[in-house]
């Protein structure tokens, strides 16, 4: 017999007969989450403006990823083994090419097979970390604004976070500011380490300040992490995107690559964030747990983007290929391109030196008084949420509000800024600095 | 500056001087997994046999998706929109694709936006569902064999097993048997639900027995969920192999309808274990907080094997594609090669109604008692380790030992079998078939 005749088949209507068993309570309770939200309203104002609505909300790229990649990925699936499980850990051939990437930089040799775990992106790579090594109870800090995923993350395993938020110089109101004048707090940072405290997560370069941190920085942070035989979870997705010089951790000292978890991304290296590739490098202690729960957790990573990744990286190391400094130049002119609009509109930003993102101030913008809200961006949320929706239905530009990034105590310290993503064609960054002009009759001076 | 110039390096020496901070207790405890076991077996004996080790162990395929599946992943690659993000449920395009797939066989339409979520293979699926619906101290029931890593899906979000052995019937050491003789005691079930049972895991086509579970079975096991408001998780991974007529736990009433999550996977099929694509379908009040969990744990699922997925799910619904009806013909052929060794060596089976998997019963064949053994597949072990081991080793055929799918108390009832998987090329069955005849000599009449 053959699928189609056997396969018993009963239309049943729907009922209301059970009572559906209740949800976690750690997952019951989350809000709508903001990329929701915006994408949402975005479709929305679709249906009503005359002209395309524009996202530099999500970083996601308008373009694709270099084609050495893309040939890499299609070649891959020509392969038997490139479309059957992987090892766990992650091909060989990607631990091999992501050890000879990080070894100029980490300024050691580093053990492919011991020291490198692949993850399905970085953010099941970061939720594997968490799951490896928090216990309820267990605190992690983490720095203001932050990438909003890292709170569920921790919360999951039972952790619970302790929030720092980053302090921005008083007068950015004013003045176009440096990321680099987004302050660590140490003494709030070292005043909330306690027994508990198991790891901190650094992100730099960062989103989405822009900030990246130090070197003096990184080496306090890293001293109070080996004062308190603290993991740091070093996210660096966007190390290949940075406009000052750049310092990994995980090389500031050998008690620092002991306890350094470094984060990379494919999705963020290759412009493929679709591909859902990441790694985590670390000493063999403490990868052999991430590697353990992450094979709990996702099993394998997709095998034809962990071989395409490694051929790319393979590409890009060449002396022939400038791929990473062209990509950077590229983004520096990224950053030349749209930020002019603020100057002419003058308002200001942080100015970032790294990644691809920038924080623009937005409280010379008015908004009508009597401008209707939905509840998604009113019932506890900051201004920022008001500023962005009005943002995505009259002007036709998605950003992101960045109170996301905070704990609710915290909200205010952002409400003001909007973030925007400059991953995008620079005909598309063009068109965005041509629409964005229609917030002049908006702005008070 | 370049990214070459300005990365900070320096080298640091191995030290010891910090304490690494101690692994999660949930993760720490894990014994070597049985796959690493033997592939670890499987590399020391290709370096020291003749003849190429054959690996009929873990369940990928020896040969390609379909060609129409390969050139839809190869296409996507070109588009722009398939290397970056996907949403978080999936593509639109994939989930479309899976309710027009599957509402023949539930005879209901299915809502594409709500009762579906496209996962990072079928396993990331279950840990969402687990880690969606288990608080501390919730039980789940697993029928025995189980898929081992059901086991620390549940435990990670803090719920708990409770066992329930398959039956054998007890002559199978004498005759080869069907896999539907392989029985639930619904009494052991019965006595086994609590107030505290969130779940029951139902595995059909069965991994590894081959058993397709009867109506009146599915219809059993849903009595007790219903009667107790119990989510039924229907792993049926193995939907498109089934030798014998297959029922559908969502389609048994419309109670089930509204507590069962049925879970699939493009890996099985399309013959792609490597693209990490699954999906779980169910009433949109559970699937919302798979979805929820799902975006935590991964966030979104790799992008162009997602559209693969999708293409590759309408070409084979075209009425001039007969992909699946061939591919259940040549799992039918691929069971009568393979398993004509053990009428000739004399040896028992199950012989399996799906899937692609034999339980195989060793009690006949006979180790020598001097043979030496490592502590891996001694200590706290069952004799299927040390009998997959020597196969391993001296036969050179690599299979998986089922114990690994038992709770330690019930191994007993497993550490006859061996599991071999049939996944490969008809030649590559003929191969083993041939390297078993050395098998001969040890067998005990």
């Amino acid at each position: 017999m053959t699928s189609s005749t056997t396969i018993t088949s009963t239309a049943v209507p729907k009922t209301t007969s059970v009572t559906l068993p209740k949800p976690s309570p750690k997952i019951a309770g989350q809000a709508k989450d903001v990329w929701t939200i915006v994408n949402e309203a975005a479709a929305e104002a679709q249906a009503s403006l005359p002209f395309p609505v524009l996202n530099l909300g999500q970083g996601f790229f308008s373009y694709n990823p270099p084609e050495f990649a893309i040939r890499a990925a299609q070649d891959a699936l020509n392969d038997v083994s490139c479309n059957q499980y992987s090892h766990t850990k992650g091909r060989p051939s990607l631990r091999k090419a992501l050890a000879a990437a990080y070894e100029p930089s980490f300024g050691r040799k580093i053990n492919w097979e011991s020291e490198v775990v692949v993850t399905s992106g970085a953010n099941e790579g970061m939720f594997s970390a968490f799951t490896a090594f928090l216990s309820d109870g267990d605190e992690v800090v983490v720095f203001e604004p932050f990438f909003d995923q890292y709170i569920s993350n921790i919360q999951l395993p039972g952790g619970k976070v302790v929030y720092v938020p980053l302090v921005p110089p008083p007068d950015n109101d004013v003045r176009t500011v440096s990321s680099s004048e987004w302050k660590v707090d140490f003494e709030d940072l070292q005043s909330k380490i306690s027994p508990r405290t198991k790891m901190i997560v650094v992100n730099s370069p960062h989103n989405p300040v822009g900030k990246v941190f130090s070197r003096e920085e990184l080496e306090k942070i890293g001293q109070i992490a080996v004062e308190n035989n603290i993991i740091v979870l070093s996210d660096e997705v966007y190390d290949r995107l940075y406009y000052k010089p750049f310092t990994r951790m995980a090389t500031l000292s050998p008690e620092l690559q002991q306890l350094t978890l470094t984060v990379g991304s494919a999705g963020k290296t290759f412009s493929a964030t679709g591909w859902r590739v990441g790694w985590l490098i670390g000493d063999a202690e403490l990868i052999k747990y991430v590697s353990a729960a992450h094979t709990r957790i996702c099993f394998a990573v997709n095998s034809p983007l962990q071989e395409a990744t490694a051929v790319a990286l393979q590409e890009a190391a060449k002396a022939e290929n400038t791929f990473f400094v062209d990509h950077v130049e590229a983004y520096k002119q990224k950053f030349r391109i749209f930020n002019r609009i603020w100057d002419e509109l003058g308002l200001t930003y942080t100015d970032p030196e790294g990644g691809y993102f920038v924080l623009v101030n937005f409280s010379k913008v008015k908004i009508p008084d009597d401008y209707q809200f939905p509840e998604d961006v009113t019932v506890g949320r900051a201004k920022d949420f008001q500023i962005a929706y009005w943002l995505i239905k009259e002007i036709g530009v998605v950003t992101i509000p960045p109170t996301e990034f905070y704990h609710p105590e915290h909200a205010h310290l952002a409400e003001k800024y909007l973030r925007f993503a400059v991953c995008k064609t620079d005909d598309y960054l063009e068109q965005a600095v041509e629409r964005l002009r229609l917030l002049k009759p908006y702005i008070q001076h």
